[in-house]
């Protein structure tokens, strides 16, 4: 069924604005490319509706936020909204300051959001109002494991019916959840933390599935969040003895844009529950 | 000829000036360099009249735009004119919105620009008040074939003459023009569409390439659009069977870094028409 | 020595805020995780002071520097003062506008740095109030060479003393001094200076080496110098004949994922003066 998901991601390219962070803003307009989408990225009021009215979804990363861009992305998301356009958002360093989860919270509640995608610790942030945080990544003491699976599984549907949207919690073990279902995801490799912005480009790359896959957008998240891990897994084989985190970064998006629908759909590693 | 470009880059090693957008920058400056000259970025309108100053060429990109950066574009573009330093624009996704086709509109009126690059449909955004735009992409419908390949040129050369500036317009097949005298260049790859920011990349190494060679702006145009295309065709033969546009990207980078003034010669695919 | 000082990095972890220019800052934070630390970027002036104490160490850049930035660097600045957490300031293009001048002698003044590292120009800027310059590259005629070496340590010691800060001045021959001490490290290849950003990499990796080590900034910071250099040294004969900058950028940030202490401890080629 993944394999569907790409296809159609390769078939339709949805062209996808991104307001995303500058950290890693490179890597993730490459990501939409190699999945077979079209990135572009405005972020200025003045221009962000009209970019928002050519594209066909949107994502919402608020790393490196300002007053600026926060301004940005709450028109985006509206216009978005009128033209039923898929939204993501990427809570980066939800936690980590007021102006970040207030930006989160209020992204929420003034725009429809398809897809949270975040660390566990930016999730419960949003989700509990407050919560540990280590930066921009997830806390050791919030990590999802085998033994709290099952909480963390009703907490991700909980939080899914709270905001009506699909909840992607990504981390060792990854939960892509709506108010009903939930995959749970043991592709990745531990070596993607030592790449900055892997989450960015998942984001990106949801963006992209969910906007070619309209009418089933969990399942269209839980691929992308498969094809994300198994690339970080088939790329980690990859690696030479002398290669680092540098190359590790190019080979995931390589990966990326080799996938093959069969490949996906072989390397997946899931479970609904 | 173009042998000669590329060495007057790597002998005059000239410090280009760039404003440009936060998705390809760091690839702008590390094709700047690869092709022999020195990049600087700034973007803040305190200091880029002094910045343009100590510079010898100016390239303006219109990508991620915003009120701050506009401002500023347009004080660098006047010092640049003041100090007769050549200048390329960019106008990134031109057609997209109103601020960027407006925001190009007003640095051609206010600013003496020697070369325009970008792709057809940005370029016939300028000329003609309107077209179709698929985001930071060409349209399908504005492509440029061997079939409208002499209306193009005409095209190009019609607006050289209103504008007084260089045309390049890159795509399948590439042209370089001023009112009299175009380059049609049939170097190039079509994987580069999968890296972002090839375009970026090319402007940023014009501005290098024209800058070196202020007495013949309309070769050295040609020769830098020779040298990427060129760069793109060396890089697709040494991709392995597991490598993407991540490496891809690296790859068009290292051909730059290496080519030789007689590589590019040989390896530049043009006629004058 | 070096050898523990690494050991510390990969042991502690330190989170690192950095407020650094958008041409480098994708390697800023790869670098940072190959070292062994973790980074996060943030320049609002709401959320950084926030951000700034949970993080364990600063690293100020002031590239592509703009009003709103220099403000957040000034707030974030003066809360890792209060929080006694290191903070190192990297110049770039201190003496090419007044704004980056004006800017870096005003957070010397406001802001109590734990490191200065820059290129000759930068660093002469600072202490000399006037320098010739390149841009963001050294000039020539600034250059530390074996003739003039006696003469800048005792202008490194003199400006640590001045600053209270330890100064960090690279180019072909390294200087790191303290008022009283100085390393003169020559580690490095003139290859790197082809690849955008290896100076703000530095940085990023500086404030992570004295983040861990607050007791031994002195020969922390030569750490880290001499770390960027070997892995310069070692990515350079890795390179194929194919290779051009852009490959040479990802290596060395592979050297740094891939350095063990003990390779750090035999690499490092420095004198004490």
């Amino acid at each position: 069924m993944f394999q569907k998901m790409l296809e159609n991601v390769r078939k339709n390219c949805p062209l996808i604005h991104n307001i995303t962070n500058y950290v890693t803003v490179n890597d993730c307009a490459n990501v939409v490319l190699a999945c077979g989408a079209s990135p572009i990225m405005a972020d200025d009021k003045e221009e962000v509706a009209e970019i928002t009215t050519i594209c066909a979804g949107l994502n919402l990363n608020i790393g490196t936020l300002n007053g600026r861009t926060i301004e940005a992305m709450l028109i985006a998301g509206k216009r978005a909204n009128e033209l039923n356009h898929p939204v993501v958002l990427d809570p980066v360093g939800a936690g980590a300051s007021k102006l970040r989860t207030e930006t989160a919270l209020k992204l929420l509640k003034e725009v429809r959001v398809s897809v949270i995608r975040g660390n566990i610790s930016e999730i419960k942030t949003l989700a509990l109002g407050s919560t540990t945080t280590k930066g921009v990544d997830a806390d050791v003491a919030d990590k999802v494991t085998e033994e709290n699976l099952d909480e963390m599984l009703a907490f991700a549907k909980t939080f899914a019916k709270k905001t009506g949207a699909i909840i992607a919690i990504t981390g060792a073990i990854d939960i892509v959840a709506d108010d009903e279902k939930a995959y749970c995801i043991r592709n990745g490799h531990p070596m993607m933390s030592s790449v900055t912005g892997t989450g960015c480009q998942l984001s990106a790359m949801t963006a992209a599935f969910i906007t070619a896959n309209p009418t089933q957008m969990l399942e269209a998240t839980a691929a992308a969040v498969c094809m994300m891990g198994y690339a970080g897994e088939i790329a980690y084989h990859r690696l030479g003895e002398m290669d680092g985190n540098a190359t590790y970064r190019n080979y995931v998006i390589d990966v990326i844009y080799k996938m093959t629908p069969d490949n996906l759909e072989k390397g997946a590693k899931y479970e609904v529950r």
